[in-house]
C-alpha cells in the first residue's frame, strides 16, 4: 500500500514584525510508515493561537523556536490510521501535538485519547484543551478572583477570554471585557453574559472602562497587553492580581524598546503602592491541575455556565493567512483550521 | 506637678524631591496629661525609614499622608511615664507609633510592651520589628528561597537587606547583596556572611552582578529600584519572584516618567517569557505571622546567624539631617534616634 500524501507547513525564514506568505512553506512528501511502537496520525484539525508567533522567532523564551526548515508547531486532534503501538488502534481519535501538517508520526507518550461522543473533538484544541485550561489555571491560581470583584480580560470572545469571564462569574465576580467591532461585543454580552464590555476601537474606550469599573479592577487577566494594559493599570485596586498569559498586542513589535517616557519606574511604584502581583505563567506550570479542570469545564457545558464559539477555517494551506488574522483580531472564536474530516 | 516639656517635628511643607531642612518644623509644648484609659509615653527611640518618604507626599498610597502641620510619623520604644490605663504601669517599656516627638499620649491599643532583659529595646525598630519582619515575610511568604537557589538584594548592610541575605541563607539559599562602598560591602561580606557582595558605586557594577550569579537570580528581594532593578531584571531567571517592598532610589523623584525609551512592554515581555512573579507588599498584610517571625528571629539572634547593626543617632533635633542622609545612603545599619535614656 503507497503511503498517503503529507503536506506541511514549515517554517521558511523568520519573520520581522506581522509573518509574511513567504515566511511560511507548504512541502509536500510520502507520510511516513510506522516503526514497532509508533502510529500513524491523519490530522483532522489545527490550532492556531496566538503563542505561535513567539516560536517563530529565534528568542529566548519558555520553548524553543521552531527551526527554519521546520514543521510549524502546533496542538492537534487527529486519527490514528494505522498503528504498531499496544494502546492505540486504528479508528481512534486524540489529542496530539502534531504541528501544520496532515500526517504525522508518533510514540504515543503524549497523546490522550478523545471520546467523540462527549464532545465535538474540537473542543480539545478550546474551551476543553490548552486556551480553556489557560483561562481556568491562571484566572483561580493566580488571578484568585473572590465574590462581588471585578475582574477584566481582553479578547473576551477568543479562546481564552471568553473563558476567562464566565469562570469569574460563575465564582460570582463581576465580568468585564473588552473586544473589538460590535459583532464580538454583542456576542460577549449577550451569549457569554458578561456583565459588562467594551470596544476597544470606540474613542472614548479609556472613560468607557473606567464607568464599567466604578469599583475598579481587582483582577486583569492579560492577554494582549499595549493599550488596554495602559487603560486597566490605573483602575486596580489595592491587591490586585494580574495573571499574564499573553501580550498579542505586542508580538510583532521589534524587540526594542518604545519610544519614551520611560514608565518602567511608575509601573513599580504602582506595584509598591498598590501592593499588586503581575505573574507571568504558561499553563503547562500547572499540568497537575488539569483533570480537575477537565471535571469542572465539561459540567460547566452541559449546564450551559460555559459557552465557546469556534472559527473554523476549511484547509491546511489556508492556515497561515488564518494566523496573521489571528495576530490581528480578525478570528471570532477560537481559531481551528479543520484538514481533514 | 507641671507637665513635661514636649517637643515635636511636624511636616511644615511637602517636599519636592529629597526634603530639606524647611520641611520639617520644631514645636515645643506642655506635654498632654493622660485622661481616663490613657497613658504618657516617654520617647526613647525614634525610628527612621525610608518609606516615611511617601507619608510626606499627597498622593495616594496604602497609607494617609501626614498632614502639614502634623507631627511626623514614625515608630517607637517609649517608657510609660504616666497611666490611667489598667494594662500600663509607669516603667513599662513598649512598642509604640507614636512618631517624631518626645511625649505622647497614647490609649494602648496598638502598644507591645518589651521585655529589656530579652534584647536591647532598640531592636523592636531594627531587627525583631518592621524591618525585620519586612524581610522575613516578604522573603518567606513571596520570593520563598529554595536551597541552591540564588538571592538579591540591594541595600543589603540596611534594616532590611541585612536580614533578607542572612534569612535566605538559614534558608539553603546563596546571598548576593549589594552595598555602597567598601566599609558596607564588607560588613556584608564578613559579618553578615553573605556569599557575594558587590558594590553599587564600581564602574562595573553590571558585569560585577552577573559574574556573582553564574546560575542567574531566583529571588530579587526589591528595595531600591532604578540602576539596580535594571541590572537584575536580565539575569532573573524563569520563575524567578520579585517581592517589592520599597524604591528608595526613586521615592525623591518627580512622580512623572522618565526620559525614554520606554521599557514598559520589555518589562511585560520578560515577565511572560520567564514566567516571572512581581509582588508589591507592606508586612502589614501579614501581620497574623508575627508571632511566628519573632519567635524564629529570636532564636536565630541567639545563635548568632541572624547578625543586625544599629545607626544611632543622638537627640531628635537631629531626626531631620538623619533622615535625608538615609534616604541618600549614608547611614550604616538600621538608623534609630536616641530621644531619652
Amino acid at each position: 500500500m503507497t503511503p498517503p500524501l503529507n503536506e506541511r507547513i514549515v517554517l521558511n525564514s523568520r519573520p520581522t514584525g506581522l509573518p509574511r506568505p513567504e515566511n511560511f512553506r507548504l512541502e509536500q512528501e510520502r507520510a511516513p510508515t510506522p516503526a514497532d511502537g509508533q502510529v500513524l496520525l491523519q490530522i483532522l484539525y489545527l490550532s492556531l493561537d496566538p503563542y505561535m508567533r513567539g516560536r517563530m522567532d529565534d528568542a529566548q523564551s519558555y520553548a524553543k523556536p521552531v527551526e527554519v526548515g521546520a514543521v510549524m508547531e502546533g496542538g492537534t486532534v487527529a486519527r490514528v490510521v494505522a498503528s504498531r503501538h499496544d494502546g492505540f488502534a486504528p479508528g481512534d481519535v486524540v489529542l496530539s501535538h502534531s504541528g501544520w501538517q496532515r500526517y504525522a508520526l508518533d510514540d504515543g507518550s503524549n497523546l490522550r485519547k478523545l471520546d467523540p461522543a462527549a464532545a465535538p473533538v474540537s473542543t480539545a484544541l478550546g474551551v476543553l484543551g490548552m486556551p480553556g485550561f489557560t483561562a481556568w489555571a491562571g484566572l483561580l491560581q493566580i488571578g484568585r478572583p473572590q465574590p462581588g470583584e471585578t475582574v477584566v480580560v481582553a479578547a473576551a470572545s477568543g479562546a481564552v477570554g471568553s473563558a476567562v469571564g464566565q469562570i469569574a462569574r460563575i465564582h460570582g465576580a463581576r465580568a468585564v471585557g473588552i473586544a473589538g467591532g460590535p459583532e464580538k461585543c454583542a456576542f460577549v454580552r449577550d451569549v457569554l453574559g458578561f456583565d459588562a464590555v467594551i470596544d476597544h476601537r470606540a474613542p472614548d474606550f479609556v472613560a468607557q472602562l473606567a464607568a464599567a469599573c466604578p469599583g475598579g479592577i481587582d483582577v486583569y487577566f492579560e492577554n494582549v497587553g499595549g493599550k488596554v494594559f495602559d487603560a486597566v493599570f490605573p483602575l486596580l485596586n489595592d491587591f490586585a492580581r494580574v495573571p499574564v498569559c499573553g501580550l498579542i498586542s505586542q508580538y510583532n513589535e521589534l524587540p526594542q524598546a518604545a519610544p519614551g517616557p520611560d514608565r518602567l519606574a511608575l509601573l513599580m511604584r504602582d506595584m509598591l503602592k498598590k501592593s499588586l502581583t503581575v505573574r507571568g505563567f504558561i499553563q503547562r506550570e500547572f499540568a497537575a491541575l488539569r483533570p480537575a479542570f477537565l471535571q469542572e469545564a465539561q459540567a460547566w457545558i452541559a449546564d450551559g455556565r460555559l459557552r465557546y464559539r469556534e472559527d473554523i477555517v476549511e484547509g491546511l494551506a489556508n492556515a497561515p493567512a488564518a494566523f496573521v488574522d489571528l495576530l490581528q483580531g480578525r478570528n471570532f472564536g477560537k481559531l481551528v483550521v479543520k484538514i481533514a474530516d
